[in-house]
């Protein structure tokens, strides 16, 4: 699954990263010099390889795997356990130097790329698992662990990470939480403020806070570790992490379903949830415009004989085959019976199931096979989920081809602007932005559903958030990083 | 089930309150006078029955229902809407004027009572429920809105609330998420930090911070929200709440299991979570002298011949009748083979199930008829939950009897000890404190699990946060009520 990482080849900002920087902070941070060095090093035990000071080195630590943003880092930070963390930012702290932490710089919005030349704080050194309780399915592991390894440790032991990225084979969970990842599973098993049980996070000013509490239950005081799930290293550097993990499903069942109306697609959704109950694991949308656009780039068969308007790619994921597949079998004669659906195809192996994913696994790629791409990524209400794809097609006519795919079962739109044969212009972006924002804000949806805000979309806070939530969200960051060192330029516009 | 509510019932506390008054807040107030008055009525539209004033009125406000906590307020205001909500903060904030907001003041720590003569500030006329997705399964109302009131809304509608209280027919939502609450359905649902999907709050300056998303993923910024659940009212008054809410199960079974050993409830847990996977709703622990104490006081029979050392109560909930049942017969069978349980019953029908329940649910009305009690509700690693238990009897030999019951699955001990004829002593209170907090923090659990802080554990938080952790609740509570008018002395040391 390259959904993720695959998007950013077609995106609107490549080219223009100069525009994000309009902002800039007026926070004065201090050059590095020969002492601090010095100070690091010996901080690092005088390891010289936790230190990266090359140019050449450091290229691929400097910007996104997309190229989309640079920095100019001159240092890389290699620490090995929460001590050296706490050092480093103590020292920082105390001479103003800037500092940004990086994780497996996976993320979509250039959160973890220094924006001029901080301190590159790589955690990819603490990367141990350290406990697993099978009884309470809790493990307790370092922020540098990668969610693929993670997954590889707990498949033996009949368990599963609650969440799934494209990225999972760099992505590291320090990052993930600092994001709020969201993903496939979030329909099943909730978000990470539910899943994550404790983190130990190192403050600005090297404080190390100990929340790293492996219970379900504990009304002791503020929930701190809130703090840092989704604030993108701004208010501290996340260096251990206790998280939930559900026991792995044992029976997988995949359907394609076909829908001639966006009303039936929302009352399948409605279906799906009380008759599949526990076992939905999936709902995911395409429309006609994605089948097409899949069909013209793959080696994939049109799925149907007549064509509908609507695809719903269901998946069931549970824990007795029988159960499960009549569950499913007693949803699909009721949708068919309800006229819900017009067509459908249920794989039970998992090479068809494969190749049902293969039609919304494949979206971005193909796109990207579609000449430039405007994407975005919206929560919206489900009455206006739709209905944004169906306003961009009448706003932009014949100049560009709409689609819309996503988590419906999360009310997460994918909305794809493409035009073919064509490079990005100034004037397509103004004829969708900011638009497509006012749209979003007005309906109280959210202009970032699952990527964050980051650089890119700092200036565009103020559509998904009213003007004193910003302002708590400074008060916060003033409180708790007076002098700004943590990921500078990053989710907030000061 | 009135477990929540009579705890409090045989709390050791009863009579000593000035005992947590030792740490009373430096914080200068103002007096109530004429012109404030005035100025609130102006603020309520001079609706006369919005203030209350009269001492006896007052009674009820000015304590919990255990009379446990006691405090002197002079005034109540019922805000009908949220507008007036914020002008009374704005007004108080001014004047430096203390507040507690209180819901259905139901509370066990002392939370939402007045400690001295701080204005009550009732939700209990913002009570509608302004909406409700049946696509998203979202439902969004006023704070004042009584628990029960809300699951009887959702019923016809085929959903129901994610968490269960004792407290249901009094407690308001407002008050269950500043409190963040628990109870049975935890284990199946999660926490409020993953159900509650938005907020309106009103921070002490009167500002409105409007938060009330509907939506499952919204990555833009710091989730302000998550500052709210849980903080007791000390950050701001929740004014609006927006609720994931699942469809209702359709199909209950009930049983009750015996084992010889902790070990084997350990195994059994796991057993459940896997084997039973989703429909597993309740994983509830009682030992030996829980039984023994029920069937004292309680028309209830010996459950099995044997009398073995541990009871688990178990629920499945689900929507496929048959399937559960399988699955449940299918988790009986090879649990017996494996001889992780010596003997079990199950109940199908509501009468047998709800006696089964019985069980659980009188051990607390129970405990009230065995002379003073001593509870605990504590947090503990599974391998130390019982552990305790049997360490408290070897400590207090022949002084007490010593039982434990509680959510294992959550790993939520209730901690029991009684002195059958005898009344609460210091002798008895010094033999079991600081011992069982000390413990409870050098295994890294909980010093309350569910109940919150309040006035009641403000001075023993430190046994559950590191002093870097209670450092940043000051900073925060500092940074956003620098007054401290909201809920003075309540959940923090100042």
């Amino acid at each position: 699954m390259l959904n993720h990482l695959s998007k950013l080849v077609s995106n609107r900002y490549i080219g223009t990263t100069i525009c994000s920087k309009r902002c800039y902070t007026t926070f004065k941070y201090n050059k590095l010099n020969d002492k601090d060095i010095e100070e690091f090093k010996s901080i690092l035990n005088n390891e010289e390889t936790l230190l990266i000071r090359d140019k050449d080195d450091l290229v691929s630590f400097n910007s996104d795997w997309m190229k989309k943003y640079k920095g100019n880092s001159q240092l890389l930070l290699k620490p090995r356990n929460t001590e050296q963390v706490s050092s480093i930012l103590r020292y920082c702290n105390e001479r103003k130097l800037a500092l940004v932490p990086q994780g497996g710089n996976t993320g979509l919005v250039g959160g973890s790329v220094p924006y001029d030349d901080e301190i590159i704080l790589s955690m990819s050194l603490m990367n141990k698992i350290n406990d697993f309780d099978p009884v309470t399915g809790v493990v307790t592991c370092e922020a540098g662990v990668i969610l693929q390894q993670l997954e590889d440790y707990l498949e033996p032991l009949g368990y599963t990470v609650p969440f799934d990225l494209g990225a999972k084979g760099s992505c590291q969970l320090g990052g993930n939480i600092s994001t709020n990842a969201g993903g496939i599973r979030l329909l099943r098993y909730g978000s990470l403020h539910g899943n994550v049980l404790g983190l130990e996070a190192v403050l600005a000013n090297g404080t190390v806070l100990n929340l790293n509490s492996t219970l379900r239950k504990d009304n002791t005081g503020y929930d701190l570790k809130q703090l840092f799930i989704g604030s993108e290293g701004t208010l501290g550097v996340i260096t251990k992490v206790s998280l939930i993990t559900p026991p792995k499903p044992t029976s997988v069942n995949v359907a394609l379903l076909a829908c001639d109306s966006f009303s039936s697609v929302k009352k399948l959704l409605i279906q799906a949830k009380t008759k599949l109950g526990d076992i939905l694991s999936a709902f995911e949308f395409m429309d006609r415009g994605c089948i097409d656009l899949v069909l013209r780039h793959q080696p994939l068969q049109e799925p149907f004989s007549e064509k509908p308007k609507f695809y719903i790619l269901l998946e069931t994921s549970g824990f007795n085959e029988t159960h499960d597949q009549e569950k499913l079998n007693e949803f699909l004669e009721y949708i068919m019976e309800q006229g819900l659906t017009v067509d459908g195809t249920v794989a039970t192996d998992s090479k068809n199931q494969s190749t049902i994913w293969k039609f919304r696994e494949t979206i971005t790629e193909s796109l990207g096979k579609e000449g430039a791409v405007y994407k975005y990524d919206l929560s919206l209400p489900i009455d206006q989920f739709y209905e944004l794809v169906e306003v961009m097609r009448l706003r932009l006519g014949s100049k560009a081809n709409v689609v819309g795919f996503g988590h419906v079962g999360d009310a997460n739109l994918h909305l794809n602007i493409s035009t073919p044969n064509q490079k990005y212009s100034k004037e397509m972006i103004n004829l969708i932005e900011p638009f497509v924002y006012e749209y979003t804000s007005k309906h109280n949806g959210s202009i970032s559903a699952e990527h964050g805000i980051g650089l890119m979309k700092k200036d565009h806070l103020h559509y998904s958030k009213t003007s004193s939530s910003i302002q708590l969200m400074k008060l916060l960051k003033n409180s708790m990083d007076p002098n700004h060192i943590l990921n500078p330029n990053k989710v907030l516009p000061f």
